[in-house]
C-alpha cells in the first residue's frame, strides 16, 4: 500500500480537495460529514477521491497538513525578511498570521475544534508540530526581550500564548463584509500584540 | 409543569449539580455523557437528579446560566469598585476573570464548545447575553479611550475583542501545576492588556 505521501495529488489538486473538504466538515460537522459529501463538493466521483486517501480521518488530517504547511511558509518569510529588529518580526509575523486565519476561517475553525478525531499518532504528531510553532513565537518574543524591546517581567512562554490567542481568537468573531477588512483587523492585532510586549521594555 | 427556575435546588446543590455536570461532560465529551454518570458523580440516584431537571440539555443549559451569573458577579464588582479610572477598570476586569476562568477550566471548555448542542431558543437567549458581556468590555474601553487613556487608533470592538482573546484563551494552554498559578498568569495577562490597549494614547 503506497503511503500517503506517495498518493498525494498534484499540488492544485491538493489544494481543491483541502478546500472542499474544509467547507464540507465546517457546515456539516465533521461527524456527519461524508467522503461522499466532499467529492459532491469537488464535482467528482467517490472513487476518484479515493484515490488518494482511504478515510474521512486521511481528509482531516491532510487539512491539517496544510495548515502546518502554510504556518512553516509564514515563519520562513519571518525568518529571511531583512532589515527587522526582533520586535518589528513579531509584528510581521502577527500580522501575516492574522491575514492567513481571516482568509480561511473554515479551516482553521476545524484546525482548532477537530484535532480530537485523529488517531493517536497523527494527534501527537500534530501537537508536536504545534510546539515548534509556540518555540518559534516565543523564541521572537526572547529575542525582543534580549534587544531591550519588550518587557522582561513577563515569562515569554505566557507572552507568547498572550500573542497566540490574539492571532487566533478573530475567526471566532470576525465575519467578512461586518467587521471591515482582513487587513485592518490585521493592523489592530499588530498593533495591540506590539503595545502588549513591548511596554515596559529598559 | 413547573419551570427549570422554580425547580432550581437550593444554590449550594445547584452549584455542585453544575460542577458535576461540568466534570462529567469534560471527560466524557457532552455528546457521549449521560444524565446517569452526572448522578453517579454527584452519588445520589438518577430520579433524584430528575427532580431538578427533565433532560441532559437541562444541566447544560444550566452550566451556562451559572456562567453567566459569576460573570455578572465579575461585571457588578468592576462597576462598583470606587476610585478606580477607566483604564484600572479595564485591569481589575481582566484579573477576576483570567483568576476565575483558570479556577474552572472544564466548566469554561464546556462554555465555549458546546453552544451548538443546545435548542434555538436557549441558544439565542445565551448569544444575546454575550453581547451584553461584550458591550461591557467594549464600554470599558470606550470610557479609557474618551478618558484619554487607551489608544484611539482602534476601534473599541476590535480592541475588546482582543481583550477578550487575551482572557479566553488560557483555558486552551493552562495546565495548573506546570505553568504557574493562576495569579501569576492573571497578573501576566492584565499587564499585556493594559499595554495593549494604552499604548498611544493621546
Amino acid at each position: 500500500v503506497p503511503s500517503l505521501d506517495e498518493r498525494r495529488p498534484p499540488r492544485k489538486r491538493d489544494d481543491e480537495v483541502v478546500a472542499a473538504a474544509a467547507k464540507v466538515f465546517y457546515e456539516r460537522g465533521y461527524a456527519d460529514a461524508t467522503v461522499q459529501g466532499v467529492a459532491d463538493e469537488l464535482g467528482i466521483l467517490k472513487g476518484s477521491l479515493y484515490h488518494y486517501i482511504d478515510t474521512k480521518e486521511d481528509l482531516l488530517f491532510r487539512l491539517f497538513e496544510k495548515v502546518h504547511e502554510d504556518v512553516e511558509g509564514i515563519m520562513g518569510q519571518v525568518s529571511s525578511a531583512e532589515g527587522l529588529d526582533p520586535l518589528q518580526r513579531v509584528g510581521l509575523y502577527i500580522r501575516l498570521q492574522v491575514m492567513h486565519n481571516l482568509n480561511d476561517l473554515e479551516r482553521i475553525s476545524i484546525y482548532y475544534h477537530e484535532l480530537d478525531r485523529l488517531g493517536a499518532d497523527r494527534r501527537a504528531s500534530i501537537v508536536a508540530w504545534r510546539r515548534v510553532h509556540e518555540k518559534f513565537v516565543s523564541g521572537l518574543i526572547q529575542e525582543a526581550q534580549e534587544a531591550g524591546l519588550a518587557s522582561r517581567a513577563a515569562d515569554a512562554t505566557v507572552l507568547s500564548n498572550c500573542v497566540f490567542a490574539t492571532i487566533i481568537w478573530p475567526y471566532r468573531w470576525y465575519r467578512a463584509g461586518a467587521d471591515g477588512d482582513a487587513a485592518s483587523v490585521a493592523d489592530a492585532c499588530v498593533a495591540y500584540v506590539l503595545r502588549g510586549i513591548a511596554g515596559g521594555a529598559s
